[in-house]
């Protein structure tokens, strides 16, 4: 057999395993109480609306759904996007996914040692793909005469902080690309699961000319479709257009179907309704229990929409060497350390409150919570 | 407006456009006589079944039909193609078309520089996505006190020539291989379209140690799913898993429950044998016609399966230059030079019989014949 290690290009020693996945591929979920993965629930899938909408797909569009298509995406989809954006359709190129948005991100602007900017924490599938192209990720200020190729930032909802940025933070972070020249990769897949408070603009609508704007369908429609969008100018799509080409030709062309029938019908906007207020409830459960169950020092971030909430423990618990514990006890949710370029803040978790079900939300938190109290006691002795 | 090109990574240059693509981009292909694209015929598309095929894909695996699933691939679709080929199925990766496995091969194992070995012509895409990667591409024998990376070679009915290896040739290459440190990527999209002769040996069955095998769904299913595998060493695999992770997550879910039903109970066989039925009678409609109208001098290989042959014009007769004439008169091919990686054989043309409806083929060819025979008159005089 031989060594395969002299095969592999340099940058493979940058691919990180996710652990969230890792874990995944250990434990069967539904066997504990998981806070971790970041599954939008079953409920809100349109599983009986499938046959049906497969049925109309086909008589409509025939044989062109199981044909090759633009790589672009097809047009259907495109215009149906554009037109909810108020955008022109040569702003928008879908993709196989939004992962597959960052990922492009990474191929077409990153070279080894290159600077990424984002937010700290930040999602981990975007630190995997970034470090994948041996790229400097960073928050805060750039180190003197250096330059970052683009900011990547979730703006609504941050996974994993839950956090959104107001209008005014938004528009320092554009005066800022602007005065210092970079793009804004701006992450939206829980944009429009807004659970209270009033939305705040887009940063692509605040800077068009210098913002790729990722979407996806994962979230207001289903994860197995594998379907994103970018918003973009362009002249930067056109250049995604050409690396698309290389990387698989063309979106699922069937699923693009489905999705613009789901879309342009108002089934989409529909079952978007009924899943905000599934979530709206499950978010305000959490909270809820979290208020009843957490010891004193505990503190966690209030979401106005999205997936995620952030928990922040007493300095010096931390919740890394705790997670065996919790795992083995059957509870899991994702250390915070995680979500950090540097690995720190080791007393931070994630937890997801989109995916269980609320009857088993409150035995979970009640584990969770007799977990950390015995971390914060041994902690202090 | 921001000059975006300083925004763009060193690999974006080698970024080269599909002129296939681009042909397609322009033209309406229905309405000329398109000998050009490689296009499955719509008439082998389960178009029919797909409605009762979402029906039992919801029914028997419900609500994980439409969530995230596993990065390998679901566990019901590669448990089949492992069957089918009667491997284990640790050595079974499900990829998001077979264009993406091309291009997880380029993102593994290639750094800038690094050598491909290839036949000569060899498929546009997988030179676009090698390129894309600023690697080297050959064929014939490496440079003095050089290493190649890998062999890439579509060794059944090879686009764009139509020809099949022998299982000497493949046992050749094998030892080569071995002798000479190398992997190699069987891209094999067409092995199941055979319409006449023996199946010769896949090159992974007699090297899987060092053998990718690439497969495709969409010439025995439907290229609109977007689903292909990869058969390899574990070893390679889990490098593999790991870079999936951040090109996509996962698989389109559901088109692998629509895949896996489709295979496992029967209804590919049946399709393919239909599919194979249509286009013998295609490729040997297209040969017959050949024969009948081309002009003395002009040659063209005999394939026994694929979707493409290739002609020769003789020599000093420029395919390259004909195309606008043939395209302006409603006749489109590929010009030859684009799968040969130093652009030479401008001589040379490659014809698809699988899209084209049999009663256009022969105008189509008379057309063709004309040009070539006009073509040929102006060379010699």
């Amino acid at each position: 057999m031989p060594d395969y290690r002299k095969f592999f290009s340099d940058d493979v020693p940058s691919f990180l395993r996710s652990p969230v996945r890792e874990i995944f591929r250990k434990v069967d979920l539904s066997s504990i109480y998981s806070f971790a993965g970041g599954y939008p629930s079953a409920e809100t899938f349109p599983l009986e609306k499938m046959p049906a909408l497969s049925e109309t797909v086909v008589r409509k569009y025939g044989a062109k759904s199981l044909q090759y298509g633009a790589t672009q995406g097809v047009p259907e989809l495109r215009e149906a996007i554009a037109a909810r954006y108020g955008v022109p359709v040569a702003n928008v190129q879908i993709t196989t996914s939004s992962q597959q948005g960052i990922d492009i991100c990474g191929r077409i602007f990153l070279n080894p040692g290159d600077i990424v900017l984002t937010t700290s924490p930040t999602y981990l599938g975007a630190i995997q793909s970034f470090k994948s192209y041996r790229a400097e990720i960073l928050s805060g200020e750039l180190p003197e005469g250096r330059k970052a190729k683009f900011f990547y930032v979730i703006p609504d909802f941050c996974n994993p902080s839950g956090e959104t940025m107001s209008l005014a933070e938004r528009e320092a972070l554009v005066e800022r690309a602007r005065r210092e020249d970079f793009i804004i990769v701006e992450d939206s897949p829980y944009r429009e699961l807004r659970y209270s408070g009033e939305p705040v603009p887009t940063i692509y609508s605040l800077a068009p000319e210098r913002t790729l704007h990722l979407g996806s369908f994962s979230k207001v429609f289903a994860p197995g479709l594998r379907l994103g969008w970018i918003l973009g100018p362009e002249e930067i799509l056109e250049q995604i257009f050409v690396c698309k080409q290389a990387l698989d030709l063309c979106p699922p062309v069937f699923d693009q179907y489905l999705a613009a029938e789901f879309l342009s019908s108002g089934e989409l906007d529909r079952n978007l309704e009924a899943s905000v207020v599934l979530y709206r409830r499950k978010r305000d459960l959490l909270l809820s229990l979290l208020d009843k169950y957490m010891p004193e020092g505990v503190t966690w971030t209030h979401p106005e929409g999205g997936l995620f909430l952030f928990v922040t423990l007493p300095e010096g618990v931390d919740a890394v060497e705790m997670f065996d514990e919790a795992l083995s006890k059957g509870v899991a949710y994702v250390a915070g350390p995680l979500f950090f370029t540097d690995g720190s803040h080791r007393n931070t978790m994630r937890l997801n409150f989109s995916f269980m079900d609320e009857a088993r939300m409150e035995p979970g938190i009640e584990l969770l919570s007799q977990i950390i109290k015995s971390a914060i006691w041994k902690n202090s002795h």
